[in-house]
């Protein structure tokens, strides 16, 4: 039922597939040598039904919301940075900017629920609510806010479809939310919380072992059902979260693949799909991020990271570095020559 | 005395390491939550005394050879193949040809002993003889020809330099010369070449065997000395790989950052390190490629690749395809907003 308001997900075009495999097998290179440059390559094929996939216009989705949860200390940082940051994505001054003018990819800020008053222009303010509850104490938000923050999302894919997005990356902005991330994969994975529990922006030993009671002492409460993933989300999850759900499952609607980011990111995409498991074909991984729970994630999701670079800063930091290694497989595919054209025989 | 050829290595600048450390401290992210690009950029500002290095304009070398070591077979493709791609990169039709617009680099092909008799306009023709020996027989070059290999190598930096290049990679082309790169794994590592020996460019198990197999001969025979790193160039080496070590040595004199590529790459900066210790501090890891000898000369390095995506080409191609990467880590601490930008007090 709870299912209702997202939209079906097609399939891949293994025929394109097939297309695009032959090719890269006809490249003046050993056969399969440019590793997953050419997995890659076949995967946006199948997507994109183009035997050379076109991933030219990029959007950076960032959904930013608060955490009641943050009250609890689980972060290096005050609350009040998330709207700060809202104003320094708007003002061009964040990471996520600069690696945005690198790929000259348009950056989305999307406020879903942050505890900002004066939402600066700019940003899509599609608050739900200012900031979730302290998931310590009650569940995160109630399923009609989480719903309506992956509406949110939905719409927000749509909007960019029609401007010709080819290439999506989802991050976020919410201080607090590696524990609303931990929790998540905690739910999922059934590991033990002191395994995932990462240090986030960088909290001490206390606020670490404090971190950890939090997302225990959530689960022992509210026992989210891992069979019921719109459930989880409410409960431990987060309104970026949700947005990043929305953004997910619209982006596979539409055929657009979606790159994903760090641990946060990367829960929205578990739960996404645990609702819809068709959208798993149109991920993909970016970074392999310093949170410990990132990689369990990753795993659990079939998706293997291309950059390892010990990043930790979310916005989609990582997923937006990635995008000119998309530009070069792509390129790659589209430009080299082919054994016939150096008068060699190619493999069968 | 064989170092004679060899420019001194100049020392790196801490000094403006620390002013960039402080720099990067500043801006508005979580404390180190860039990970290895900060790591990147302030190795770059103690190489180029710049407190925000400037990596623009780049090169990429291919060194290109012949082995005698091919006629065993121990390559899935003909010996010919070399020269073919040689007239590939001219035409522009290779894979690094490709990766090398994407970031607007100049390729400089040099044939410093590719079997070729016609080599084409655009090639930089330095052949110092018409392929190697085969080691397993002999050994594969006289000292005279690795020096004038490295000599050539100085010469094309030296060019690149005055051209204004501030960031190179090398990279090469010579069927053949994974069966010399994991040799020289061998030698220094002192590991058994069953567990360094991997597949190339993709060869049958039959082949892979003898592949071992003429590797422990040619070291049964020549006891190349790890503590002469020369010598191990000239009796299991290469001409390429010769010519690679001149421009590592050439770019750390010249204080450019130098970017390694796959396993023959990283062969060739362990022979310079090991001629010249201070080269090392120029060197940056690009990639980490699936022949498993390479993992292990890196470490042997102290050096961390960044993009890990089973790549196995040579040609500098991970090196070029990790240049975006330089490039936003760069941009990143030029163009990012600092907390007090934001009204926020900065960590210490």
């Amino acid at each position: 039922m709870e299912k209702n308001i997202f939209p079906e997900i097609p399939a891949i075009d293994t025929k394109v597939q097939e297309e695009t495999r032959k090719h890269l097998n006809q490249l003046t290179k050993p056969l399969g040598s440019l590793g997953q440059l050419e997995e890659m390559v076949i995967r946006l094929a199948g997507i994109t039904s183009q035997k050379i996939p076109d991933v030219s216009k990029k959007a950076i989705v960032v959904m930013c919301a608060d955490h009641g949860v943050a009250g609890e200390g689980v972060s290096a940082y005050p609350q009040e940075v998330t709207g700060l940051m809202i104003q320094n994505f708007i003002r061009g001054g964040a990471a996520i900017n600069v690696l945005a003018r690198q790929t000259a990819a348009e950056v989305c800020v999307v406020d879903v629920g942050s505890l900002l008053i004066d939402v600066p222009e700019g940003v899509m303010n599609r608050k739900i609510r200012a900031g979730t509850a302290n998931f310590m104490n009650m569940p995160a938000m109630e399923k009609a806010e989480a719903l309506k923050a992956a509406e949110t999302g939905l719409g927000v894919v749509d909007t960019l479809k029609q401007e010709g997005v080819r290439l999506l990356a989802v991050g976020e902005m919410g201080i607090g939310n590696t524990t609303a991330g931990t929790a998540i994969a905690a739910v999922f994975t059934k590991m033990p919380v002191t395994e995932l529990t990462g240090r986030g922006t960088g909290i001490q030993e206390e606020s670490y072992r404090h971190k950890i009671h939090v997302i225990e002492t959530a689960l022992h409460k509210h026992q989210p059902d891992p069979g019921n993933p719109l459930e989880v989300l409410c409960k431990v999850g987060g309104l970026e979260i949700a947005g990043m759900v929305g953004c997910i499952i619209g982006a596979a609607a539409a055929q657009i693949p979606v790159v994903i980011d760090g641990l946060i990111s990367t829960a929205a995409a578990l739960i996404a799909v645990k609702m819809i498991p068709g959208v798993r074909s149109y991920l993909f991984a970016s970074h392999l991020s310093a949170e410990p729970a990132h990689s369990i994630l990753l795993e659990e999701l079939g998706l293997r990271p291309i950059i390892d670079a010990e990043m930790r800063l979310g916005e989609a930091s990582g997923a937006a570095l990635s995008f000119p290694l998309f530009d070069a497989a792509v390129a790659l595919s589209r430009e080299m020559a082919t054994f016939a054209d150096l008068g060699l025989p190619g493999p069968e």
